[in-house]
C-alpha cells in the first residue's frame, strides 16, 4: 500500500511551505469538482462528510465521492464526524465507518478517525491506501498539561506503531490555554516521535491556529472564503498567509 | 511620591489596548523634541541612552534630558544599557547609575535596571517617582523552563514587594523556546503577581513579540519607522497593529 506522505514534523521544514487544509462544510455535491481543482489557495481539503450528509442521502453522498477519482485534484481528508464529538451526523456508528471506508475506497487521501473509536477500526484503515489522523476535540475547555499529554500518549498507542498524524483541539478560555496546547506539537515530536495537529478554538485561540504551523504542525485548517466554519476562530487562506509572512 | 501606573496585566484589559514601546536608537539630540511628540504610533518611547552616548557626550547627553520636562508627550523608558548586559555603554558602573538618576530626575517615566544591579540601587530608584523596570536578556540561548522560573522570581524579590514590571528576553535556537519564554507572562501573573515582559529575539522569535501582548504582557518593543532596532526582529508599529488586528 502506498500511503500519502506525512507533512514534515520538523519546524525548518514545516517554515519553508506551510499547509492550509481548507473545510468543504455546506456545498452542493454539483460544485465539488469545483473545489477539488485547487482554486482557493489552500493545499489540502477537508470534506465534512456528516455536514454533507445534512443536505445529501447516503445514496448522493456515494455518488459524489466518485469525483474523487478526478485528476489532478487536491489532496482530500474524509471526515464524518458524530453528534458526540461535535459533528453533525446523528446515524449509527456502523454506518458511519462504511461511509468513511466507501470515501477512502473511493480515494481519500487521509481519513479523521475520531480517538473514540476502536483499535479495530484503526487497524482496518490502516490497511488502506488513506493515512490516518487520529483527532481529539474537546468544544468547552482546555484540559491541564499532564491530561494532554495523557491523551497523546493513549491516541499515539492506538496508532500502535504506524504512521499517522494526531489532531488535538481544545477550547481557549485564557490566553495561556494556547500555551499548553501548542506545546504538544514539539512534545510529541520529541517524546512519542508522532507529528501533531495541536490549536484552540474560539475568539482566545484564534492567533493559535496561525502559531501552529510555526511550531511545526502538520499543517492548518482555514474556511474557505464564502463557505462557513465548522468550527469558530479559522482564518481564510489569504488571511493566515499575510499572518505567518508577517511572523516569520 | 507619584509612579506611573502600572499597564494592566490580565490579559482581557491588555487586549482592549496593546501598549507599543518604540526603540530611541541612533537619534540626535535636535530630534528628540519630535519623537517625543507622539508622532510614531507608538505608547511609550523607549530612550536607549547607551546608543545616544556614542555620538553625544555626557554633557550633551544631560543637555538633551532636559527636553524630558516638554509637555506634553509621551511616557519615556530610560535605558542605559552596560556592554556585558548587550548594550553599547563601557563606562564605569557609578557614571552608569548616575546618568539613569539624571535622566529620573529630569521626568522619565520608567527606568529599566538590569537584574544585576545591586538591592540598594533598586531602592535609591523606587524612592523616586519612575517606574522600575528590572531586565534580563540572554542574547545567545534560551534557558530551560525551571531556570526561567527562578530567574523570574530572583528578579522579584530584588523588587521586594514594591510595584514593578519584569522583563525577561532570550534568543529563540528552536520555535519551541518561544513557549516556554511566553508562558512565564501568565505564571509570573498568577504565581509572583507580577507583570512580566517576555518574549524571544532572533528570527524564530519574531513571533513572540506579538504574541507576547495577547498573554499580558505591559507593551512590546517596536522599531520605529525609519531607525535601526536594538536588537533582531522587531516589527514596526504598523506591522504589528495590523498582526494583531489579524490575530484576535
Amino acid at each position: 500500500m502506498i500511503k500519502p506522505a506525512i507533512p514534515p514534523s520538523s519546524p525548518e521544514a514545516a517554515q519553508s511551505s506551510f499547509r492550509l487544509c481548507g473545510c468543504l462544510t455546506d456545498v452542493a455535491a454539483r460544485d465539488i469538482p469545483h473545489f477539488l481543482k485547487d482554486t482557493s489557495g489552500v493545499d489540502l481539503l477537508e470534506w465534512r462528510l456528516d455536514i454533507f450528509l445534512r443536505r445529501h442521502s447516503v445514496d448522493e453522498t456515494a455518488e459524489a465521492l466518485t469525483h474523487l477519482a478526478m485528476r489532478p485534484r487536491l489532496p482530500v481528508l474524509a471526515t464524518l464526524r458524530p453528534e458526540a464529538e461535535g459533528g453533525a451526523f446523528t446515524g449509527p456508528e456502523d454506518l458511519r465507518i462504511s461511509l468513511l471506508r466507501r470515501a477512502v475506497d473511493a480515494g481519500a487521501d487521509w481519513v479523521d478517525l475520531e480517538a473514540s473509536v476502536s483499535p479495530a477500526v484503526v487497524a482496518d484503515f490502516a490497511a488502506t491506501s488513506a493515512g490516518i489522523l487520529l483527532s481529539h476535540h474537546d468544544f468547552k475547555t482546555t484540559p491541564p498539561k499532564e491530561e494532554l499529554k495523557r491523551l497523546a500518549q493513549s491516541m499515539s498507542s492506538l496508532l500502535d506503531g504506524r504512521p499517522g498524524i494526531l489532531k488535538i483541539v481544545t477550547t481557549a478560555g485564557a490566553p495561556e490555554d494556547n500555551l499548553r496546547v501548542l506545546s504538544l506539537i514539539p512534545w510529541a515530536r520529541d517524546v512519542l516521535r508522532c507529528p501533531v495537529i495541536a490549536f484552540c478554538m474560539g475568539p482566545l485561540g484564534r492567533w493559535s491556529r496561525a502559531v501552529s504551523l510555526l511550531l511545526g504542525s502538520p499543517w492548518t485548517y482555514v474556511q474557505l472564503p464564502g463557505r462557513a466554519a465548522p468550527a469558530p476562530g479559522p482564518f481564510t487562506p489569504d488571511e493566515i498567509r499575510s499572518i505567518l509572512e508577517s511572523l516569520r
